[in-house]
């Protein structure tokens, strides 16, 4: 640590200077982030706040109001009535309180199970580490859906919760949540849907006309939903959402922290501290958007979507993995040869995609910063690179 | 949600209005929070930087590389060397890391314990309610100093952990970290040093002249420290840090992220998506404060601690439940009344302070927003209601 301060000029040279191997996303290089640059009035808005602890409600009693406002509003996106919850740093901390709930909840079962698909986010895996509960993954199809037939049949007395995801990590799918409740009805398992990224997609993509199965609380049996602020929500990093339907549950599990500046109250939170502002931020965005505002930006993603697709279609030795249902797109070869190579040579020329070994494809996530002449060129250098690799 | 969207300006005077029963820091009420404002450059600095995120840190290799430098410097700050470690969402996901790992290292243990003093953060209770942990805690002295002879007679053969504070949450007293080094010193049990506050007043205090027992690397056994940007290091919220001597620690215990767009990589975080502007303002604020910067900021809350100190000294029927280590001062009643009607008379008139009922203590926090004059506000109300409540 230096001794004495440097000025705001060098600081911010040497900084420029330290930070110029950053990619940006609008350069249009980032094609595999589920992130984004946050909407710029949010971005605006928040950072008037920065400074707003909502780990201490009791200090901040109009941001808390705002966030319960702000939950209900996301609820009733989601079809819920009076569902309840908070903002999270993120997906992986909105997944682990789920994964804490079902555990908790039933604390007549020694060796808790959660049954998920295979397809589920690494956070589901480190939840499990943490809680120490046995993760049972059911298969995917060969069209990468969830194998349903196999989901059900990992389910027994020790199983505490069940997972459905609603935009997989990988492929964007929607897993059969209606079924998956349909199945456990009048069983005392906690039922969870992961929404992280198609939370902001799929209430958008209906108002569209997309043809959209059910996935969110108007499926009855769903407890809890994750759906993040910082991914096509366009909101500040970080922030995620956790969504609860039943306030018992809450009182039952919730953290008390009893020394508060701001007094006493209840959380399920692992953080202590925690951004007031990002809540803000996004409160903004939603009422600077709205509904056609954000329906507008999902038009656009897929319209991208179809383009890069069709592109896909086009080029012989690759085929789409399976075909979109949101604005993510999975790359795979036509012939079952590694696509290891293909990310590879890809990344040669600067593009940054997801790489799944585990479903040997390649993930493009069509984010509100990709544009079709990113894509473009992005479809340039496929070809060449398909070519190249002699995948035709 | 609002079908169309409102204009910026509607939204920012309904925002104006929801938010105007909200606090601010510089009222002078806020005395019991160890949040503060950020440092107006290191928030200028954040605010360009927004939407970096180290969850994907082959995206943003610069900003990767400023936060390695910036772990190294803090652990040089704390008298370590080739210190690695990552800044987190705040001090309860750090000290849950150091849960976790202490868990990890010692898998031959069935039903592992950690023991740590009764005056350790939440955070650890959480911690151990998750990795499903048995806390054994040690009392403290009447003096509010740990008890060594009781902690020392709760570690056992199923002890993986040992935590020490510098900086407790109640008082900001320092444990004495040194003599729990050496009582487990060869036993095969992980130190974690919680300096979530004390991290970045310590080594300041040092040098100002203050007589600081060993808290940190310099203590050879200690194995990690969590210490948060945002408290005393005036960073944004929210920002921890986690600093661990080992590498093969690291390379033990961290999560093995397959599928970015950036890359692999590993990592110890709860979180996936993790904000890298937090860390760019953090780094940009240890620049341009420097070490004197730093030390002017402490000398200042430590002059205030001692105002408000002296004149708590002087009123009957409350005094200070133990002498100040650094700049947090813990009222308590003389004869031994419970502290509640104290903290709600005061709470009536608007002060905000830290309520400790299992210590019957009301904390301050003297952050660097508290100034001289809001505490000798303060001590006129504090006086006016202990005359009230007839604690004389």
């Amino acid at each position: 640590m230096l001794d004495e301060g440097l000025n705001k000029r060098e600081i911010q040279r040497i900084l420029e200077k330290k930070l110029s191997s950053d990619c940006s996303y609008n350069s249009g290089y980032i094609l595999g982030s589920m992130c984004t640059d946050a909407n710029e009035f949010g971005k605006n808005i928040y950072c008037k706040y920065i400074s707003k602890n909502l780990g201490d409600p009791g200090l901040f009693p109009g941001t808390a109001e705002l966030e319960d406002d702000l939950v209900g509003e996301i609820g009733e996106l989601f079809n819920g009535k009076d569902i309840i919850g908070s903002f999270t740093t993120g997906g992986s901390e909105a997944n682990l309180i789920a994964m804490r709930i079902a555990k908790k909840l039933r604390p007549d079962i020694d060796e808790p199970n959660v049954v998920l698909p295979v397809s589920a986010h690494m956070s589901f895996d480190k939840a499990a580490d943490f809680l120490n509960i046995k993760l049972k993954k059911a298969k995917l199809k060969p069209n990468f859906e969830l194998d349903m037939e196999h989901f059900k049949s990992l389910i027994n007395e020790k199983t505490c919760g069940v997972i459905g995801i609603a935009g997989t990590t990988s492929l964007g799918l929607v897993d059969p949540v209606s079924q998956i409740g349909k199945y456990i009805h009048g069983k005392d398992i906690f039922f969870h849907v992961d929404a992280a990224f198609g939370g902001f997609v799929l209430p958008f993509l209906k108002l569209l006309g997309y043809n959209i199965p059910p996935w969110d609380f108007s499926v009855e049996q769903v407890d809890s939903i994750t759906a993040d602020p910082h991914k096509m929500g366009m909101g500040i990093i970080p922030s995620g959402g956790y969504f609860l339907r039943n306030e018992k549950i809450f009182e039952r599990t919730g953290f008390e922290i009893p020394y508060l500046a701001g007094g006493n109250f209840k959380h399920l939170h692992i953080v202590g501290t925690r951004s007031g502002g990002t809540v803000i931020g996004f409160w903004a965005i939603m009422q600077y958007l709205g509904i056609q505002g954000f329906t507008e930006v999902v038009k656009k993603c897929m319209e991208n979507t179809e383009y890069l697709s069709e592109n896909i279609r086009k080029i012989d030795g690759i085929k789409l993995a399976a075909e979109p249902m949101m604005n993510i797109v999975g790359i795979t070869t036509e012939n079952g040869e590694s696509i290891c190579e293909l990310d590879e040579e890809l990344r040669k020329l600067k593009w940054k995609l997801g790489k799944f070994m585990k479903f040997n494809l390649i993930r493009i996530v069509i984010m509100p910063h990709v544009t079709q002449a990113h894509l473009s060129h992005f479809i340039q250098d496929l070809k060449k690179v398909v070519k190249k690799l002699n995948l035709a």
